[in-house]
């Protein structure tokens, strides 16, 4: 069994990560460290967490604890997971950070796990991808072997969950029910993350990002559109789709069916779906964004830096022949 | 016109009541104070009020604007109410306070409309009251011809906007959505205010009191249970109810439809339907919380202290003969 | 006062309607007909309608009812109003037609408010535009001014009652609650609407348009994307937009606030907000399906046919100086 | 591996009752018959099935297959598992009957796995207990012990999945949301259930039962208050409940926390805390209505009647020491 930490284990993506780890058959709940909920039981902070008989310990927590062959999965506040890095390598364990912290440092591997798996098995340090950047990358990297496209436009609908549990009035229910609308009009630190890894990968177009605010608690759209100068032939365009992904357990690509969040919530999978309509060829990729977008992903890569099968623990069972 | 301030200004109800206000035929919106939202305008606290062009005044705008006829709503924290009331009436302007403040004081009338209108227009201070309590008093105290019950019990569900608008963890929408709780299961302040509103009234049974959070803005559903000694004749019951409300505008006795939250919500009505189960008597209501259940019940108590009709300023062309 | 009648009555877009043309001050209600309702109370219909003591009537009454100086709103299903429209000119009544039947036809005016209002005025017969097309046109038409996009996007989310009352699995809470996901993947009629109202404003570019469903009941928002082959300058957009709805009383342009479902729903107001980004311009429009996007406009078409202001009957006392 | 055919597949708790066996180690699915989506895939049917690679297959097919040692899930329409039931048994196999045709049937044994253990796991043949019932009886047995009540009330919440997934104007998403309304307020089939049950433990009490549909798609929370003639001593109570359920690996008892509807949502759990205000007990019970109220339960019921652990299958690894 692989002990694995949790530090910022109150917040919502953090919760999902616990109910992952407990149900895994190979990893083990480590220290739950909490500032604000040392001393509670896990149950105060989430209803899902009911069942987990376990209790928030208190900041240095995880450091305390952590040594060789453990995982740290850093779910804190901005630049926490900057802080401890260095500590928790030089301690022999390996770290996940849920946090934006590391996504542009070389130090990390960028840990989209169906691009990025090879690299993600030999890292001591892995950048959780943001959950936009997850849903759009998934949608956008099977173009790159098209041509190249003049403008991406990426419009993403996300569950509340994405804006933290710390209180916000923004995220009341009473703010969100019947609403939604689109926020960061200025500016969203996620556009720059899409946009760096596609130049990654050798798309250079700008890319226009609206995420919006809907009334959900967990799950996201993203909806993207791909310009190119010249139509496109539907069926070469649905055939780098199923390449990209066809030895993705956790991707499915959809034909008649349209991508749903509801199908993904709590689930670490993403549904693809991808058509052309001239110049413009259209993908729609639903995911979690706590699961796919944050604590799935987050396990999966533990899983592939433990030597694991990627898919172990996420209830393999419920495929059937 | 009559100018109405509003201290307070930027919680859920204060919005109602502003909305309200600038609805009516004979009243107008004097100073909203907030002061945490001071120098902003109406439309960044709340979607409802984007084509009121206004803003929030600093702390201390009210009491230097008010003087005699007008009236302050308030609609502040705990115990701020108690503080003002001498200034305001010292000023000769009338006050009607939305908070828990003054609702067990002699200084003041306990406005609840339909059972106190007499007083409430001779009122310079009115104490509005709870949402659960107005809820549960329209439907139990028609009971008070009837006998006395031994048992009452009253088992409500409020919208979220009970809870305020300052932001708690459990507020948020992915706290309250797909969840039901109770809440205050230790005891909830708004039980002494029926119970000794009851007692009144002439009934002295004890109240076992249950609020629940639902998936809700806006809106309250409470079922009262009275038990009684002996069979109750359903008749007899539903005359009195009939009696208790012939001259109330605002007041659905429903027969074969079951009061709906969705009726009410936005507006100052309250539905009611009452039936009869051997020595058990069943009355539902249905209110808005930030209606009748607060700033609805406030703009009508308004009309009464002014000598308008009861029902002026709401919406009145609605119904239709 | 001038009736209308409503044909097709027990609808969400029907039931919005009759809500409006009670509370409007020179309209009133003429004959209900709901084939499937007949009989039955407006309460039964629809929560909204509690206080309008009115019955529906069987098939064949607004025909038998309508005459000279009368409107006729039609909003029964696909077909119907083809079939009733030449019968109820005959009568010298006119027409609002909230169904698609006369979106194409040279025989109808196409009742987008702030761009057709002249011809609105003089008109027998309007074709109300779908609710999508209203968002998106009210988005992109004051593009023509500044050249010709190469490419449009509409990425559209929509309230469930656009689906209609007709119970369907696809419409129930449970398939609606937690989900976000596209329709009409394979073609959705308001996309030739759209494209077609475009090319007679001399914008030819296709229309790549997406239509989503969000756990919302009412309310719509319009993502438009028109990329153009150069840059464009942000201030003279926004000037384009500026001078297109001067003198529109429902269109609210925005800057600092992203357009909001909750500012507009219950409401025939559109928010817009419009920004440009390289060669891209991305404008984003609020509206009520129902309201705008249906009943809303219907009324205020019909403000226009009867010489009336066009915002009569709007609750315009909300307006506050 | 023992064989589960589901008759009546395509319904709310039938596919619940799916996503268990295809997750359960020594269960496998048998024939899903639907006569209205018979030859459609699964994953039409329900997001929570796209994993599932199977389709519905025609009328007939599950009295076709099922052979000894075989368990057949009825979860069709009124009537249906009466007509089936005496087949299945010919064939050796064994039933569950979700529906309400075996509840008050001495051919069956009433499944509510707590109380019934033993029963259950001798039966050919499970009527399983309606949601309200499960969720009622688990509140109110433990009463049994402490004297006779001489009044009950059960205030019920209930996610609109109870009403299952036939298409219905009031279950649509519009009618639901924003809304809560109790209803069969001229009685529900469940009260006589509840009622009887009471009576067979010795409970004789009439009870009045007020089921509420709440904008929730999953989840029960029922309130119950049992009035006795004299106070009560709370810790008596607290402690009868303790002994009934000390040895039901489902039942969570709690003290400081309130029941919680999100966390039993997806699970076979219930959660109660019961309290003493004079001499009203009340307790309130909260559990999934698809899960505890139907297949969890019917699951839990099938390994009683395998010999299993009663909470084989169900994510045991959740329980984390």
């Amino acid at each position: 069994m692989t002990r694995v930490h949790v530090w910022g284990a109150a917040g919502y993506a953090a919760s999902e990560a616990i109910r992952l780890i407990a149900l895994h058959p190979r990893l083990e709940l480590g220290v739950l460290e909490s500032r604000s909920m040392a001393g509670h039981d896990l149950a105060e902070a989430s209803p899902l967490l009911r069942r987990i008989d376990r209790r928030f310990e208190p900041s240095g927590s995880v450091l305390a604890a952590a040594r060789e062959g453990d995982i740290v999965i850093a779910a804190g506040g901005e630049g926490e997971a900057l802080e401890i890095a260095p500590h928790v390598l030089l301690r022999g364990a390996r770290m996940v950070d849920l946090s934006a912290d590391h996504r542009f440092s070389n130090a990390a591997v960028y840990g989209l796990t169906e691009w990025n798996g090879y690299a993600i098995a030999r890292a001591a340090l892995v950048a959780n991808p943001g959950c936009y950047p997850t849903a759009a990358l998934l949608a956008l990297l099977p173009l790159a072997s098209l041509g190249e496209p003049t403008e991406i436009i990426v419009d993403a609908k996300s569950g509340i969950t994405g804006a933290g549990r710390n209180p916000k009035t923004a995220s009341l229910f009473a703010e969100v029910s019947g609403e939604i609308r689109a926020y960061g009009l200025e500016g969203h630190r996620h556009q720059p993350e899409i946009e760096g890894r596609l130049r990654i990968a050798g798309i250079a177009a700008p890319v226009t990002f609206t995420p919006h605010v809907v009334p959900l608690a967990r799950g996201m759209l993203a909806d993207v559109y791909a310009v190119f100068a010249d139509a496109l032939d539907a069926s070469s365009v649905r055939a780098a789709y199923a390449r990209a992904y066809v030895r993705s357990p956790f991707v499915r690509l959809l034909d008649a069916l349209a991508p749903s969040v509801a199908a993904v919530a709590g689930t670490n999978d993403a549904e693809i779906c991808v058509t052309v309509h001239g110049r413009v060829v259209r993908a729609i990729c639903a995911i979690d964004n706590l699961g796919k977008g944050a604590a799935g992903q987050a396990v999966a890569n533990i899983n592939l830096m433990c030597g694991f099968a990627e898919e172990l623990g996420f209830h393999d069972r419920a495929i059937v022949a």
